[in-house]
């Protein structure tokens, strides 16, 4: 199992995905004619996360899982969005450095020892850390985002959370 | 990576998890006082599947992937349960199998032919089966049976969610 094809591509896939969610609760805000800067704040329980935090998050995992992984620096992200256009443009600044990272900087990612600034003096090896910690984390953030759209009518169903799945023709 | 690992290890946790986050919802149930059975048919958009189907799905998704690709024949599972209780027990039984399946039953399991029985005359290979449908698809029921649980009031946080992470001290 490549890292990068689990990390850069699947996760920049799903970030797209989330994008064409965004691009659906305007259009269902347009047709219900409320203002969709209220989904930003939405939450789907009073002491969880809402909108905003959910998709900042989620492109951090990503960002950090690619990063701690190939040790290629990511960008930094202040979480200064309010809107969802800024939420969009945070999601396609994410995926364009995490598709500078080719497969070679991966060379080597499943031993890599990886430490995490919330774990002080402890390490976790790359793919332990890529498969308990930063797959689940992602999609945490992702499919929570996606319950907070969908909560609010936004017209979502599995293919839109799947998104492209590689597919061959069995031949006659 | 080891396919073994990122499917039976991690989804057998995150289904061992999950039972305990029903174990959460009947505490919470009694502190309350309501029956904790309503939360088996509540969801989070009326167009979306209840908790019941959630926790099925997500049963069956783990379940299939170790049986697509190991080859190693999974359980049937009729879909009758009516209760938190009987969830659990459906919970248990595909850990059960999932825990037989060892690690030389994944032998080429990436590039095994996985074929669907929902996209006739379409194959998939395993690594990318895996990756792009399995996966996330896992965690898409996992999760949002989880935020239809944290949408109640049921009290779930991060490490509710992840459980054990692999951690190594570092050497002084």
């Amino acid at each position: 199992m490549s890292l990068h094809d689990a990390s850069v591509t699947q996760m920049s896939k799903m970030l797209r995905n989330l994008d064409a969610w965004l691009d659906k609760a305007k259009e269902h805000a347009k047709a219900k004619e409320f203002d969709v800067e209220v989904l930003v704040t939405s939450r789907l329980a009073p002491d969880q996360f809402p909108l905003v935090r959910q998709v900042q998050s989620a492109c951090d995992s990503a960002k950090y899982a690619v990063a701690r992984l190939s040790g290629v620096e990511a960008p930094a992200h202040p979480d200064e969005e309010k809107t969802v256009d800024e939420l969009q443009a945070r999601i396609r600044a994410v995926i364009a450095y995490m598709e500078t990272v080719t497969p070679d900087a991966f060379e080597g990612a499943s031993d890599r020892r990886v430490t995490l600034p919330f774990l002080p003096g402890k390490w976790t090896k790359g793919i332990e850390y890529f498969v308990d910690f930063a797959a689940p984390n992602f999609y945490f953030h992702v499919i929570t985002a996606y319950a907070i759209l969908r909560h609010n009518g936004v017209n979502l169903g599995k293919r839109d959370f799947l998104g492209h799945v590689r597919l061959y023709d069995i031949e006659a």
